[in-house]
């Protein structure tokens, strides 16, 4: 069964870091609405998105330098939520603040933290420095999907689907019979599938120029509550050398906005034909329809599930199951530390 | 009140016969998700519309000849509802299965049974031979409506409707204060209406050419939970044979989809005119239209209703609401034989 | 914190004089569905719109001189809300009858009681003779908006929104800064804003021909549960005589529809050019926009507060906020009352 709640002691993917500019920004995060922008100097800021007052969104309000004003009765917030200006009346209580949120920017994520501030640690961001390494082309999109957070999670810890639900594009026979490997070492969950003298998919052949039988790898990574990297290389079956070898690293991040919604911004880098825009055009397309087939699934899923709630229909595991329940685990394990914290 | 819940021990309307084919057919049924579609040989297939893996709707996977392969992992089902492979291992548990329900298809109707199978019985589905006899003229249509089921069920109950609800097509002066007599045998609810010396209605004369003052019969046959017969007859007042009678049988199939949303299949049959391409399109339009009328009285009032929940707003049943009470009773004795059975 | 009820022994305004009329008007009221309609001397009549046999809206049914005959089974009620006749029987028993809802109308406003009929004071209405007064121009509009009513009466007390929300059209800069006094004389919430030398704002240059420095007149009248009249008046600053002064009234009716929807009925009044069709178009034109941002922004603040429930975020109030705050003591003692009573 999927978790219920969601960790907020944890860091989560707020934005691309070319969504935060110098326009109000609305986005509801972990069942709160928060606004986004950036100070003069650049520095990304997320406040709570309801004035104190009169809980008016103050993405509705103005940008003033690096302060907001709201747009119903002109309350002027500096970037840590505290009220500098109250314009009918000359005291400013302190208790006039809206809640600020500690923000975390590195390679291209706004990193957000919505739990108790004195426990954020941005040591616990992972690397994901190939979205803005120059060694990498890098391509990326993003979908609001109305299916909470898990099913796309869990999307990313069985790879099998690539042979049904893509099949065409990067998906072929073989894939789901090779059999994974899922360990965890504590931090990350770590599913395995390598294909030996596999068919290469066509959608491979359009951007990397292989074509005939590949050797075909496939390691999902997964940082709870809702980070994940696909890397996948593919090079042709029994080349002495890895001279031809390409590869890829998706990223996934997943960020609940409501119960039953959530964000999901990808971003997808490959060593290969960095500079060929037509290549970079061709992945930013493919990938944005193979992501968008996830989100259905988990829409037309969400749909099912959520007309049995409170109860939840009969469910079997497959051994291919064993990393997304470990991440349900260490969802369920999170929560609990939060409860006894 | 309405009844609050619906008996699933009993036969119910799926869908036309022609609407389930080699097509995977999505449908909600009685609270349930269900797929629809037929085998090689023609017979046809219900399964609940959920992969018991992750819960997605099997009716966005591949049918592979009497076969249903999951769109998300590949799990292939057979028409019985037990897996038959999963891709990502050799061995399939038992288990591994979803509920087939019942169907038995006659005379143009996809009956289904989503209670328990041990129960069911063919012999209870009624006679409705008309709708496939060839001497008869069918025509037919469905809607899907936002309004729980026992709303267009009491409509049918009560037809005094008529005069009001389809004035200018099928109703006329005086069909309301002609007495009706309310039957029960134990098994059909059984109301008639029969009128003499009445003015014809236009869409009588429209597809039957008949004008003037005529006899009308009328019958309403209910079969609980969810089956009507409205039995009609028109002849000119006064003729003494009655080779000029006009007889139709509107067969109407009501099964609800979720609490507040039912199917509504209709079948019309007459026997007159019954090779007449031109009286068969007025009749399809007409029908169609009348029923449209019918569904949008039952909306309006769901919406009312609904509103007040879960109180209910005050009633007063009238003498010609002795079909409708009789209908409510009928499904609180079989909710009831089934909470004790 | 918002009321969570509305007091129902209390005039509220159910719609314009000119909305209602010969045809049937159905309209949600204070968690009631209602029809209007006038008989044929002209009196305004409400009744509950649904029929009490089947809960069809008789909004859909036939008006029948000062009756209104249901669409569905015929039954025809007069405008006391008595059956005065049943097609199916010839009895109509006297249970066979909705309410009747008192109406009161008078000056361009058609005035409802839902509660209590042997309370109903029609003293208790507002003076608002401005509306029909020939020597005022009036303009009028309405909203159904989809937030609860008292988003809208707080609003409407606490004016210093004009500087920030009507910015660029009946707002200017040290509106929000101008002290109000706040009175209660036991009957009506006064907030008063009385401002010497200050911009003109350009929608009045545009109506008023007024440029330059202004004496600007604000004086907002609150009469619980729902009805407001904002009294404004701009004169040059300094000028000897009143004889430039233009005067203006503008009327709001804020009458619940739903727990969080609300009908806002305006009127405008004015003693200048109130022949000057031009004017009375930018008048209302102008207006219209002006409210829909105040309707724009308690849907913004509707949308953040539903979203919480049943909790409710942290509110913080203001000096300025003495107007609304004594609204909402004022309904929670209405209601209170009516507990009692």
């Amino acid at each position: 069964m999927y978790p219920e709640s969601y960790p907020r002691n944890q860091w989560y993917v707020a934005a691309h870091s070319d969504e935060v500019g110098r326009t109000l920004l609305d986005r509801w995060l972990l069942d709160e609405p928060v606004v986004l922008y950036r100070k003069l100097d650049g520095t990304p800021v997320a406040l709570v998105n309801r004035c104190i007052h009169r809980q008016m969104p103050l993405s509705l309000g103005r940008l003033k330098d690096d302060r907001i004003e709201c747009g119903y009765h002109g309350i002027l917030y500096n970037a840590e939520g505290r009220a500098e200006r109250i314009p009918s009346q000359p005291h400013v209580p302190p208790a006039c603040r809206v809640t600020r949120f500690l923000l975390f920017e590195r390679w291209g994520l706004v990193w957000i933290w919505m739990g108790d501030p004195d426990k954020a640690d941005e040591g616990l961001v992972p690397d994901h420095h190939w979205i803005t390494d120059p060694e990498w082309g890098t391509v990326r999109g993003s979908f609001l999907m109305k299916a909470r957070a898990q099913l796309l999670n869990e999307n990313l810890l069985d790879l099998s689907h690539l042979e049904f639900l893509h099949a065409g594009s990067i998906g072929t026979d073989k894939i789901a019979e090779t059999p994974v490997t899922t360990e965890f070492d504590g931090r990350v969950v770590r599913v395995s599938r390598p294909m030996y003298d596999i068919d290469c998919p066509p959608f491979f052949t359009k951007v990397m120029g292989i074509t005939g039988r590949i050797d075909r790898g496939q390691v999902a990574e997964y940082f709870a509550p809702g980070f994940h990297i696909t890397h996948v290389s593919a090079k042709p079956t029994g080349d002495p050398d890895d001279s031809r070898k390409c590869s890829q690293k998706a990223i996934h991040c997943v960020t609940p906005a409501r119960r039953n919604t959530a964000h999901y911004f990808w971003c997808h880098a490959r060593d290969y034909k960095i500079d060929d825009l037509k290549v970079a055009q061709l992945m930013r397309q493919g990938m944005q329809t193979v992501f968008q087939q996830d989100v259905d699934a988990s829409e037309a899923i969400e749909e099912i599930i959520s007309s049995y709630e409170p109860a939840y229909p009969i469910e079997l595991n497959l051994k291919v199951d064993a990393g997304p329940l470990q991440a349900r685990r260490l969802i369920q394990q999170m929560l609990a530390a939060e409860k006894a914290g």
